[in-house]
């Protein structure tokens, strides 16, 4: 099927943008190249937004429901703060796709009109701005994950959770950049270009939820909801210095959002929520799954298990924690990494709790079926889309086009998933057996979300490793990530490439090592996740929590 | 790969039958043709069983655990008694595949002698002699599923529920036979032969779990656990008069059994409690679902969810029922069946109860697309086990030959997926649908479990329907059966074939219809379902309960 040039269909869709967003706000012409590498810092300290604008800006999601619940903050303001930020954020970075200005600030003024006749909130996300990974559907503003494809087609109908999260109260307010059909970790594509890191601009913020990231890092968002199927939320949550949650399949709804691979199931792409804040992820779980919603009953995929509290008993108790590092047998982390790995390690066993040896013996063959299966699955997928509208290939999406030319058989897809199953079930076993005595198995892995801090602009592409996030996904274990420290060049030197060449595990290691350079990475987020097994979700946020706060009294943060 | 002849294997594994069984207990010659259709009632009277084996026979799970915990009954002579009952099972209605007797012995008497020392039962199962389709590994006994393949093949590990349920208490002692590959609603194969309903000997027990239904039926065991994916469990179960819970997946731990189509997981196989008493069903299912067993722990497919009571809130308040009768838009029941909808509807509507309408408008496509899958997915599975062994292929397997000669692809599988997850959804959306003004959806359906009472031997080859159970496969619900009356010749009369055809929605239709003999299928069990959503197997047990209590209170049972 032959259709448009990508190129025309890009400049239409970007001629929608730059109207959609300047009949709102004028953003003033940016020149990247005078700025300094963090953008966020300078885009707050420059006189863009008036102090109300910026404590609201700076609000996590618990304080933004409740100063307009309270009425000190009417759902308006606190709209059309983030409209605002988010033209900001756009200007600077590239991370929005299609604004929803008019029909935000239309929503956030009937929630306002709401509460001062009924003296009640519609819900306990009331009046929240809530920024949206472009594959979730607001129709009709279209949903184009980065193809051109999708770029212009409208919509007909929301994503289940986007009609929850409004029943809740939510008023949305713009989508966000993803790379091409989301199967990248950067966020770049051939309709809207690339996304950028706003805590330092030479670097990409990750991706899938590329966009997400940016923006929420931009403090141009107070929450957001990434999708992750090797790793979407928690790269570019981790790239960003950002809290993102990649829970279980079930846990929330799925259904009527653009997929990469339509029908496949073999890796379960799930959504999850990522903001600065762990409060704001509490406040958007703790929503979803209550009884109030109970979005089992609406939608077949979702698992009929309310938010649980108070996961961790006794409270307080020491934690038994797993850590990997400094690699996963495949890639070894850089060092700013290694560092945020040390420390956490070393202040948990000062405050008390306990690490527990464990390998990881299973993930290069988890790594290596669950790339297999991505091309496997999304060959003819993907390709289809692209070739009509002659989009070129980027280079670490080569392997899709290959796959494409020989379709794996029924037959052939069954012995992947007995393979999968018991790669499943052995990790499975492999935890259990971290009992030891009297000791349960540990509560969590504590591990890099990458070897990276962030990359280089393209640096990714040449060595497209998302090893560290695939696990889990591979799993379908749950994990949340948690910023920790910045690069600094002081102190996180860069391996003697002459020695490290002796102990690379691989070609991609020793690429990835040597893409290191403490001057140019100085100043980048370094963050690490929490990985829980299947259905934990509450369990790892709690864990994050403890983390954080030890990392805090120990002076790491 | 060629093998030995299934008729040599055949004979090896007959051998081994006949001499376990006879190393035990010598049954006298049977000459069927002499007694009465109810084997059961003849055996039962026949002097086989002393006064105390009767009162264990005729026990439920609930009594048998609870006289074996306050030292009234041993475990030994429990498990006597259902190995002895076991091998006159055998004898008559050809039920089983390994008889475990030795070691049954041994674990009974063990379990008396931790018992006396301790004072304490091992488990809330201690004692319970649980009987396992065939296909459920007790090593090193051979898992046959009916295919010469495998009949004579030692195993190595116990299923994971197998080892669960002996750390709670229960004996194995016998696993039952099961059709070829588990995928037919009769239980014959080129292997065992064929095994006949006890409560009427010209009947088929049903299948894939129609050994479990045999045995149940004929009093021989008070609990056992078949497997359902297209209603295995539920077949047999109403065929043979029983209670057969198919939960919905990731309820109970399915790793470690021989499946019938390894790696296919587009219709999930799950396995389910069969027995004549429904408190029986919720101790299995309260005793595994507990925090002692919490099985998620131990098994990756298993969901977090414990076992929950009193779920219909407030209890005794009135149900909202959906009917599906007297078709399903494609197959009629027959005569007694439909008495049995009439009736029951009546009966719950007399005490106080609503019926809700629902149309099984979504019943053609889904069956559609589930018979298409078995056969897409279990093609080249099952062939390449038949064929090496030179076995004939049954005349409702033959889709599964022709399935093999040309495999989908992963594309193509992708769009049965799209499909399956749409149609999903849109039966959900029509439960729900069914909510009006202030009352909420129905809370279940009851319906067949099949067009027949149950079918004559050989009788389903020919119209190999499995409409009414399937539906729930696909949808991945869960459903229970329940036993209401008996085939009377003087009330369920035949349809007039003459008047019949212009309404047959179908050649099947037709078929199934012309096949109804009062005078032949007199006495036959005449049994129902109540299908519940995803993941609702306590409501639907309680649904159950109720229904049941009001058929007895209308004196329908």
């Amino acid at each position: 099927m032959a259709g448009a040039d990508y190129r025309e269909i890009s400049a239409i869709a970007r001629k929608r943008r730059a109207a959609n967003i300047s009949a709102y706000y004028q953003v003033p012409d940016i020149d990247l190249n005078t700025l300094p590498n963090n953008l966020t810092e300078y885009a707050l300290k420059s006189g863009y937004y008036d102090p109300r604008e910026l404590e609201i800006l700076e609000s996590d999601a618990t304080k933004i429901v409740r100063n307009i619940a309270d009425q000190q903050w009417t759902s308006l303001e606190v709209a059309k703060a983030f409209c605002k930020a988010s033209a900001y954020a756009q200007a600077f970075t590239n991370c929005l796709t299609e604004t929803l200005y008019q029909e935000a600030l239309e929503r956030a003024q009937s929630l306002d009109e709401h509460l001062a006749r009924t003296g009640k909130p519609v819900g306990p996300l009331h009046g929240l701005p809530i920024s949206l990974k472009d594959n979730f559907i607001v129709a009709p503003h279209p949903a184009s994950i980065g193809l051109a494809a999708y770029a212009n087609e409208p919509t007909t109908k929301d994503t289940v959770i986007v009609t929850i999260l409004r029943d809740l109260g939510a008023v949305f307010y713009t989508k966000t950049t993803t790379p091409t059909a989301m199967m990248m970790a950067e966020t770049v594509n051939n309709v809207w270009g690339e996304t950028i890191n706003p805590l330092h601009k030479a670097l990409t913020p990750g991706g899938s939820s590329g966009g997400e990231g940016a923006l929420l890092a931009f403090h141009a968002s107070p929450i957001g909801i990434g999708t992750d199927i090797g790793g979407s939320v928690r790269i570019p949550a981790a790239w960003c210095h950002l809290y993102g949650l990649k829970p279980s399949f079930g846990r929330f709804p799925v259904a009527g959002s653009k997929p990469s691979i339509p029908g496949q199931e073999f890796i379960l792409a799930v959504n999850g929520p990522m903001s600065r804040s762990l409060s704001s992820l509490k406040l958007y779980c703790s929503s979803i799954l209550s009884d109030q919603v109970s979005p089992w009953l609406l939608e077949h995929k979702s698992l009929p298990i309310p938010w649980r509290h108070n996961i961790v008993q006794p409270p307080n108790r020491p934690l038994r924690i797993g850590f990997i590092g400094p690699h996963d047998n495949l890639v070894h982390v850089q060092p700013p990494v290694l560092r945020a790995l040390t420390q956490t390690q070393s202040a948990l066993s000062t405050s008390g709790h306990e690490i527990v040896p464990f390998a990881p013996t299973l993930h290069p063959i988890i790594i290596k079926n669950l790339i297999a299966s991505f091309y496997d699955l999304g060959g003819t997928a993907i390709t289809s889309l692209l070739e009509p509208h002659n989009e070129p290939v980027f280079p670490s999406m080569q392997g899709y086009t290959m796959a494409a030319k020989a379709e794996l058989t029924v037959s052939q897809m069954r012995a992947k998933v007995i393979q999968r199953n018991k790669l499943q079930q052995a990790y499975l076993d492999a935890w259990n057996a971290t009992a030891d005595g009297n000791k349960p198995p540990m509560d969590a892995i504590i591990m890099a979300a990458s070897p990276w801090a962030a990359p280089r602009l393209g640096g990714w592409q040449a060595t497209p490793y998302v090893g560290y996030t695939g696990v889990a996904n591979f799993l379908d274990f749950c994990a949340c990530t948690f910023p920790v420290t910045f690069v600094d060049k002081e102190v996180d030197r860069a391996v003697d490439m002459r020695e490290f060449e002796g102990r690379a595990l691989s070609e991609m290691d020793g690429k990835i090592q040597a893409d290191y350079d403490a001057e140019f990475y100085h100043g980048a987020p370094v963050s690490l996740q929490v990985m829980g097994k299947r259905l934990e979700e509450e369990k790892v946020l709690e864990i994050v929590e403890v983390v954080v706060s030890v990392l805090k009294e120990q002076g790491v943060r």
